[in-house]
């Protein structure tokens, strides 16, 4: 995390969850904090709001110490999420998407979303949890694509992927072990959402569960496997080459 | 350059040089050294295997400080390069190789050979200029994959290419600004080689000269641009797409 990327102390945090101008990624709070009517009043609008606070030991305050932060750190983003629900209300054909399930690397992240903006997909969701937020790491790594692509900040990725099932959009879940290639599936006529999972963990299976279409990458060399965002580049690029020859 | 990867001290330089043992990518010499014998030596036998070497200023020994240096520190390589004559006198009926033209960033060099033994290119070129070698960090970004795939590294990129077309081979070369897409170029039966540019300025223009195809990734967005290693993605996999499905 950048240090242009966070608000200090109680009273700024209680501020920043008031006025909702700034879009906040996570809330640090001290582990050895005495807790006190503003603490409980931080944890209470961040429940309220959605936003993910952590109990965290005195070690992750060390890079702060310069700061009066008084145990309590925002982690701030650098653009605004959009709501999954008006994503959903303004992308009913040919749109796309794709999810990240737990992809963590900040440059990958970043790649990531310069190539979707690339590939004309429509949107990015991460989940909250289990997942790098969009710092400005990720905004740097991206070449400035954060800020062209609406990208939708989700507390549950199921219920998330149901929500598109229930609004007719296709899934399509990458999958080392899938019998079909990323090259059977047509990409064309249909909204879709391509879920690409952490690099070694792959797509969780309750969201692999949930999919219409399991999708692997063939290799023609059997060595270890492809970066995640080499993988999407070549899976989103197929949608662009069958939507381009139609 | 991580700390493993040179040799030091005017002697161990020579012995590098006169056994052939270790691959050296090239050798800096201080400018403030007063030559000698052994210096001239070092230049001799460098010159004799068209091994680079560099007369920089005292800064770039700041960081080897604790070794006894010299003033000569040779930089090695973690591989083997494979000769470009043995490569194409192997290599003679739907080979595949990707050129490297001024590719710096190592991250993206261990990124693209990744990909590129995923998709089962038969070697990698590299210019010893103008480009960066193979180092222990390469190795590392590559997971591995440096040492699963030829490569080759060649003193001028042209006369390479000659060497190729040559040999049977087609030259294609990556140029934002060609009519044709990489969807266009039917990549079976026959040898190809595939030349990416840096980031900005992209392939050199007597190289572009030199090739039978120029190709464009497609966007979808009017947005900067991809990412080298995602374009390297996405190209040699359409080529991987194609050939399974003959």
């Amino acid at each position: 995390m950048e240090k242009t990327d966070f608000i200090y102390g109680k009273n700024s945090v209680i501020e920043a969850l008031t006025s909702g101008k700034r879009e906040i990624n996570k809330i640090l709070i001290s582990k050895n904090l005495h807790t006190d009517s503003k603490i409980e009043k931080i944890k209470e609008l961040a429940q309220e709001k959605g936003i993910i606070f952590q109990f965290v030991g005195r070690e992750k305050f060390l890079d702060y110490q310069e700061y009066n932060h008084q145990g309590v750190i925002a982690q701030i983003s650098p653009i605004k999420y959009t709501d999954i629900d008006d994503f959903i209300e303004t992308h009913k054909e040919n749109s796309s998407v794709v999810v990240l399930d737990g992809v963590e690397d900040v440059h990958n992240i970043g790649a990531i979303i310069r190539t979707c903006v690339c590939a004309g997909i429509d949107g990015i969701i991460i989940p909250s949890r289990r997942n790098s937020p969009i710092t400005s790491v990720v905004e740097k790594t991206s070449a400035g694509a954060v800020n062209h692509i609406p990208i939708i900040k989700v507390n549950s990725l199921s219920s998330t992927i149901q929500k598109l099932k229930n609004n007719n959009w296709w899934v399509i879940a990458t999958d080392a072990s899938s019998k079909d290639t990323c090259y059977d599936i047509n990409y064309c006529d249909m909204n879709f959402a391509l879920i690409m999972g952490a690099e070694h963990a792959g797509v969780s299976k309750s969201l692999l569960k949930m999919s219409d279409f399991q999708v692997k990458i063939p290799m023609l060399k059997d060595f270890n496997s492809l970066n995640v965002s080499a993988a999407t580049a070549i899976i989103v690029f197929e949608a662009v080459r069958q939507r381009l020859k139609k």
